[in-house]
C-alpha cells in the first residue's frame, strides 16, 4: 500500500510541499542523505497548535501537533523526491517541543511524530531520535521536527 | 588498551546497550555514519541528575551528568557495532543542558562528555560540538547528548 | 568574485579561524560532509550581542548577532579547507536563538545568517534550516549556529 493510501486510512492527507522561503530551502540532498528543514504544526498556512506544552497546550494536544509536523515533513520529502519510492529509511528525527521550564515529557509529545512515521513508512520509518523541550518555536508552534532521511 | 579497559581505569563500566523504545531505535547507520539517539543521564533506568543546572543542579553536577550521558552513548555505539574497533571517529556532539533562563555555561557542562570521549577513544574521540541550554529534557535529565559517529 | 571580496563589499572581514578548545575541534570532515562546531556572536574573543532576544536583545540586534555567527562559521570552514573553492554547498543550518519563553520570531533572527550565507556563497549558500529559541547559549551569546557543509 502506498504511503498516501496509508495516510488516507488514518484520515490524513498530504499537504502541498513547502516552498522555499527567503534564503533557505525545504530540503537539501547530499549523496544519499536528505536534510529536511524544520517542519512546524502548520496547516493551510496557519499554526494548528500554538503555545507552550505545559501552558496553552497539553501533552495530548502536543502529540497531535507532532503528527501535523510529521505530515509536513512527509510533504517536504515527497516534494523533493516526487514519491516515497526512493526513501530508504528515516535516519534521525530531532524533535523540539515548545514547553514551560523543566518540562520532562517531550518524548510523549514527539511520539506523535514517531508513531505517524511508523504508520506511514513501516520499518523504513524507524529512526534515531532526540526529543528536547525548548524556549520557543517559529510562529509559537508547539512542535518543530528536523529530519534526516536516507534515499536511494 | 581497549575502550572498556580505559573506562575501568576511570572507575566506569559500560551499561547495557539501550533497547528500542516505541517507534524509534537507539541507533541508525547510513553509509559510514552512525546516528545515535539522544542519551540521558540515566543509570539502571533511573535519572542520576534530575532538574535544571542553575536550580537543582550545578555546573559541577551537570558535568557529572554529561559523563553519564556520554557513557550511555558509548553503550549504544557498542550495542550497534559489537565493539569499538569499527569506530573511525566521533563526528558531532550536540549537547543539550536543561538549564535556567539565559544560562551561559553549557560548554563547562558538556565538557563532561567531551572529556570522557577523549579519555575513552583518544584522538578518535575528538569531535565537533554545539552546547545549548534548553528549557527541559526527557525525565527532567540535566543533560542529553545526540551524537554522530563515523564508522568503518 | 571570491567570498572574501563579496564579504568586503558588505563591509565584513573574515576573522581568524577558531582554534581547538579542550577536547573538541572546530570542524570534523567525514566523507564529503563537514560538520562545523557551534559558532557564536563573537568578535576578537568578546560576545558582540549578549543576552536574550525579547529582553536585552531585539529581533533586529539578533539578526546582527546571526550575521556575526555566520561570519565565524565561514572562518571555520576556510580554516579547515584553506579556501572556499572546495565548498560544494551548505547543507544544513541549525540556528539557536537565546530568547525569552515562547519567543516565536527565531526565523527573523536566523535570517541574518541565511542572508549572509547567500550573499557570500550565492546558490551554494542555500541550505535547509531549523530555527529554534533556546533557554541559553554559551557566554550568553544571543545566537549560535551549527552548520553542515558538503565539500568536494
Amino acid at each position: 500500500m502506498s504511503v498516501e493510501a496509508k495516510l488516507k486510512e488514518l484520515g490524513l492527507e498530504l499537504p502541498p510541499a513547502p516552498a522555499p522561503a527567503g534564503n533557505y530551502v525545504p530540503t537539501v540532498r547530499t549523496g544519499n542523505l536528505l536534510f529536511v528543514s524544520g517542519a512546524l504544526a502548520l496547516k493551510n498556512g496557519e499554526v494548528t497548535h500554538a503555545g507552550q506544552v505545559g501552558a496553552e497546550q497539553t501533552v495530548e494536544s502536543g502529540y497531535e501537533a507532532a503528527r501535523v509536523a510529521a505530515l509536513n515533513t512527509l510533504a517536504a520529502i515527497k516534494g523533493e523526491l516526487g514519491s516515497f519510492d526512493a526513501v530508504k529509511r528515516l535516519v534521525m528525527v530531532n524533535g523540539f517541543v515548545n514547553a514551560t521550564p523543566n518540562f520532562g515529557e517531550s518524548p510523549k509529545v514527539i511520539n506523535g511524530a514517531s508513531d505517524l512515521f511508523a504508520a506511514a513508512l513501516g520499518e523504513k520509518g524507524k529512526h534515531a531520535r532526540a526529543a528536547v523541550a525548548v524556549a520557543g518555536l517559529p510562529l509559537k508552534s508547539a512542535v518543530e521536527l528536523q529530519v534526516v532521511v536516507e534515499v536511494e
